[in-house]
């Protein structure tokens, strides 16, 4: 099955809005093995949604439109393709008796522009939607399929995830129609951390040569990251899944201990698991990484449990007042340097109360550089109090990656530490 | 003039990567009164990618395409253009001179394929590309224009901005089609932050309705900030600039206090211009931000000369021993109250030392709530050591949107206070 995006509103051609629905939706489809045809944007006009629906049929079976679907008089999605089906519109009434429940809870009432809204295309199925007032719309049209959705990127994933993607597996299923067949695909993700891609890929070279034909690797690489995904195709999901977990235990092995979880897992949740199990805390000392990793922590649910605070010492004074880095160290090393990342590490332990502490200290840019200690030099330096253990990297590619950087290898090496 | 945007890639349609280029030239076209016709996303094919160029053409004067500039095999977008115009590929030596000083300069040889690269369509002016190899390709055909561009974001907007807008501009002038005519427009971007969109609306009403005609006002909404843009058009740009000035002081003088800058500054840099204006430091006690706002602040190339740094409180026991929040406060009235925030800032200033200092404390969820302390609720103060204000609000949409919120909030405070 081939799949075509189509988004509509002007608020993504003048560049308001950056289309995010469809960088989602095309790893959804993906994943179920549909394959995008292409994707585009049009205006909230009549002539160029007809001309964008042409468009999408002629080069995909499966259409999915999202946007313009509101209430008011610019939101004109739903009536042309009313119009480009040749479909008359019907009042809905259980649409109308969940736009009532939802005003009503509100304290308002219905508008005439609200009760409006509430007629449908009468070919359409009704997916209702259990985020927000529109439903989306399910068109089959001989071996083709299109179905309208609301451009608000929770609304959309909900009705996706919850309505479309299963309706789509079941018509696929029953279809006689060989593009809207649907092969069963199975997808194993293991996440690594530390290791680049061109590393994995030479490691991971042999491995590859000898997958079967119907797997596939993938490399998706992040921040200091790198996901490895395979995927199977074949006729039998409970076959396909006895081959793909062989191979991931067999990728796992090699992989190492750059693995450091599974599927759609995140480094800090993952950290913080291991914490509790081991009933640890941790600290930070930030210099250059200026609270960006205390905010990777705490953007976890949760992250009290184990994260108990941080010392963003961005100021010398403050890493000798508060963090006890010795005037002489800082004299003599630098700021940026090994000795001063230690007592960071060992001064926040100490003051902050924790199992553990981990400090940054390096030169974000763009000034402050010299050729001994060029922009982008980071050191970091993790202990428990007895053990201690330290890490260098210089990359430049400016303040805010230098920043996302170090506080992602901050992360990997707290793992690494546990 | 209209313009149309094609991207072309892969990576795009597998979801791999958003297209934020489109974005960004909508924005930029847009300022130039240059309207988008519509976008699209083709794969790496040369079936799609001349589809996607008649289409293109179909709707739109100008066509900006982004992307398989690069030497690779797969990367067909230069040829498959060549073919689409029916142009022979000829050597072009001032590509390859930058191409060898580039790889002389890495200590690497011109490799046969990136030799190949140095190719061009005949019919082509080729702008040179001041960030990376591919140059971009401008084509003239009859009274429509195709740009072609790398699709490597700094590459892209580099070559826009100095090479693309001004061509576009002089062809603009010469020119005698009139599609291809660009009218003079001048904007004035006056930012506010502290209140909504529908308050600015309510106070600019009358404002509003006694606009010229050829003047328009826009709200462009951000995380606790607006952005008001004015436009015009007309025949004559000096006129246009005292009618324009005039009007934004109009506007300045009716929203008042809200107003911190003016086009593209960043309310954090704001700040910390006033701050060494005014020889003053700042410090921060972060609790449910988790480190965000010092993460703001330090984004900042220079913030070190104002930003002295920060506690990350996230544990009551890090509250009580470093910021010095009483005990009884906590037990008496809670984490999450105004007492503590002031209690949080005062300790704040007197650890960091500094001439001001902010506290954070809310809860972010999505659990921790309760009917007189619901998740969303974040108290903040701020304080220079005579004088502290307070400040309450409950905004619910998720952990992490609160999470940015309440650093929004606290920037628009100190912005207040100063």
């Amino acid at each position: 099955m081939t799949a075509y995006l189509l988004t509509v509103g002007d608020e993504i051609l003048i560049g308001q809005i950056t289309d995010t629905n469809s960088t989602w939706m095309a790893q959804e489809l993906n994943l179920q093995g549909i394959r995008i045809a292409g994707k585009a944007s049009v205006s909230d006009t009549k002539e160029a949604i007809i001309r964008g629906l042409k468009d999408a049929f002629e080069q995909a079976d499966l259409i999915l439109v999202t946007g313009g679907l509101g209430a008011t008089k610019d939101d004109i999605t739903k009536k042309t393709i009313a119009e480009y089906f040749n479909t008359e519109m019907v009042w809905h009434q259980e649409t109308y008796n969940r736009l009532e429940g939802f005003f009503t809870k509100a304290g308002r009432t219905v508008s005439e522009m609200n009760r409006n809204s509430c007629y449908m295309p009468a070919d359409a199925v009704i997916l209702n939607n259990d985020r927000g007032l529109a439903p989306a719309m399910w068109f089959s049209v001989s071996s083709k399929i299109l179905v309208s959705l609301p451009g608000v990127p929770f609304e959309m994933m909900h009705l996706m995830k919850h309505k479309v993607l299963p309706k789509l597996r079941e018509v696929a299923a029953q279809s006689e129609h060989p593009n809207l067949a649907l092969s069963p695909i199975v997808h194993r993700t293991v996440l690594t951390a530390g290791e680049g891609e061109t590393m994995l890929a030479e490691r991971l070279s042999d491995f590859e040569d000898q997958l079967p034909e119907n797997v596939k690797l993938a490399y998706l690489p992040a921040i200091s990251q790198v996901r490895l995904r395979l995927t199977a195709t074949g006729d039998s999901e409970p076959k396909l899944n006895t081959q793909i977990e062989a191979l991931k235990d067999k990728l796992v092995a090699i992989v190492g201990r750059s693995v450091f979880g599974y599927e759609t897992e995140v480094l800090s949740s993952n950290i913080g698991k291991q914490l509790i199990e081991k009933d640890m805390t941790i600290g930070l000392a930030e210099s250059c990484s200026g609270g960006y990793l205390s905010h990777l922590f705490t953007l976890e649910a949760g992250s009290s449990k184990y994260f108990k605070g941080a010392v963003v010492a961005y100021d010398n004074e403050l890493k000798v007042k508060l963090l006890k880095v010795k005037i002489r160290t800082l004299k003599k090393y630098g700021a940026v340097s090994e000795e001063t990342a230690i007592e960071m590490a060992l001064g926040a332990k100490k003051l902050l109360n924790t199992s553990l502490a981990l400090s940054i200290t390096g030169i974000a840019g763009p000034t402050g550089g010299s050729p001994e200690k060029p922009v982008g030099l980071v050191w970091l330096a993790i202990t428990d109090g007895v053990n201690t253990k330290t890490h260098k990297f210089t990359m430049d590619r400016g303040r805010a990656k230098t920043i996302e950087y170090a506080a992602n290898i901050g992360l990997n090496l707290i793992r690494r530490f546990l």
